[in-house]
Order: C-alpha cells, then sequence, then structure tokens
C-alpha cells in the first residue's frame, strides 16, 4: 500500500462510513495502519477502539459487518471515506446510524423519531 | 447551548458535511464550542483551523459558503454531522467534494476523472 497518509499523534486516521445505496453517513470511527490494511484485504471494515485499544472486526460480536464498496481519501490525506454495504444496523444503540439525533438552531436535542434496525440488548448481551 | 458533547484534549469536535441534496460527502473538518456556537447562530459552516490556530468561516475568501439544512450528532456525542447547501465547491482544490480521489483494493489512488466545480487558482489567487 503506497498511500501516503497522514497518521495522527497516535497512530491513527478518521474513518467516515456512508452506506454505498443511500448515502446515509453511518458512523465515524480511527484507523491505525494495521487496521486499514486488513480492511483492504479483507473488504470488510476493521477500525481502532481508543477506549479499548485493540483491533476491532465491525460486527465481530453484532454481525453487523461492512462491506467495502468504495473507498475514498480527501485532498488533505488525513481523512478516509468508505461506502460500504452495512448488515443489520452500524450503531451500538440498534440504530442503522449513529448520527440517529438531531439538533436544532439552539443546540437542543430532538426528539427521536426513529426506531431502531435492532434489538442492541438482545444482539450484545448473548455474546459477552 | 446544553449540548454535552466531548471535545478532544485540544478542545475539539471533528465536523462532518454532506451536502443536503445529493447525500454526497463534502468534508471533514474540526470545531471548537465557539465555532459551533456561530455555525449555530448565522447558520453557516464555521470551523477551527488547526493549521492556522484560527477561527475560520468556510467560503470567507472563495464565497464557497456552506449553509446548515440539518445537524446531527452521534450516539457518542463525540462526532458532528452536517447538511449543507454548499456554494460553489468544498475543496479549496476547486473539486465539489474533498473526497473526490478514489483507492483501489491495493492502495492505490486512481485516476481521477471528476472535473472541478471551479478555478482554485483563480479563486484563491485574487483573494490574497
Amino acid at each position: 500500500m503506497n498511500l501516503p497518509l497522514k497518521y495522527n499523534a497516535d497512530g491513527l486516521i478518521p474513518a467516515i462510513v456512508q452506506d454505498a445505496d443511500s448515502g446515509r453517513v453511518l458512523m465515524m470511527a480511527w484507523m491505525n495502519e494495521t487496521s486499514l490494511r486488513s480492511t483492504l484485504e479483507k473488504g470488510l471494515m476493521h477500525y481502532w477502539s481508543r477506549s479499548r485499544q485493540k483491533y476491532w472486526l465491525k460486527g465481530e460480536t453484532s454481525g453487523h459487518t461492512q462491506r467495502v464498496i468504495r473507498f475514498h481519501v480527501d485532498c488533505d490525506a488525513d481523512t478516509l471515506l468508505f461506502e460500504v454495504e452495512q448488515t443489520g444496523g452500524a450503531c451500538h444503540t440498534g440504530h442503522q446510524s449513529c448520527f440517529f439525533q438531531e439538533v436544532d438552531r439552539d443546540g437542543k436535542l430532538l426528539e427521536i423519531s426513529e426506531t431502531p434496525v435492532f434489538n442492541a440488548g438482545e444482539t450484545y448481551a448473548s455474546k459477552n
């Protein structure tokens, strides 16, 4: 891989993930060089979890994998964009997208009208 | 503004910007609390430039402003998503989106087929 990417001081780069069909932005997470290499080799999104300090194959626990359809890098080479085919939902809350909360102009959260696409309690509890 | 956002150690939070009509992801930049407040008050995207260490009204030089249509916060409250109406193009290269470069599975940049939507040389040179 010869991409001249700019990783931050922790060796990480942000990856924006978008549904390839609908265009909906699903989540943003961080990658290091190894998780990017795994993502490209296997065609499935892999991240670096800053809170758990470990590699993370998205869907490893939930089954909700993200298959890579297209991969873009930005003009500064410091942000990645992946278009994916999402199985189930991207969010650990059960929602399709992590951005299910809308905010108004006064900075107040609007009432959440969208229903989850899977039962997060069942999905994660049974696997721990 | 009562949003309990999680800013990083530098007091910044990433903002993903998406075209409200087409769904295309245009760019990602960083905000601090003041630039977020300006964004909401004025309805135009304001950022914090890490390289220049200053506030930045997107379009101040180029005229290519971004009008806020919708604003979302993610499940962890550490990433923002704005749907905007983009005047001209978002990228300083003249492209509509900063993610105009596609990468293949081997990590090689594909040939750029997309043409810029404005002349970056003229747009920025005349204003400096």
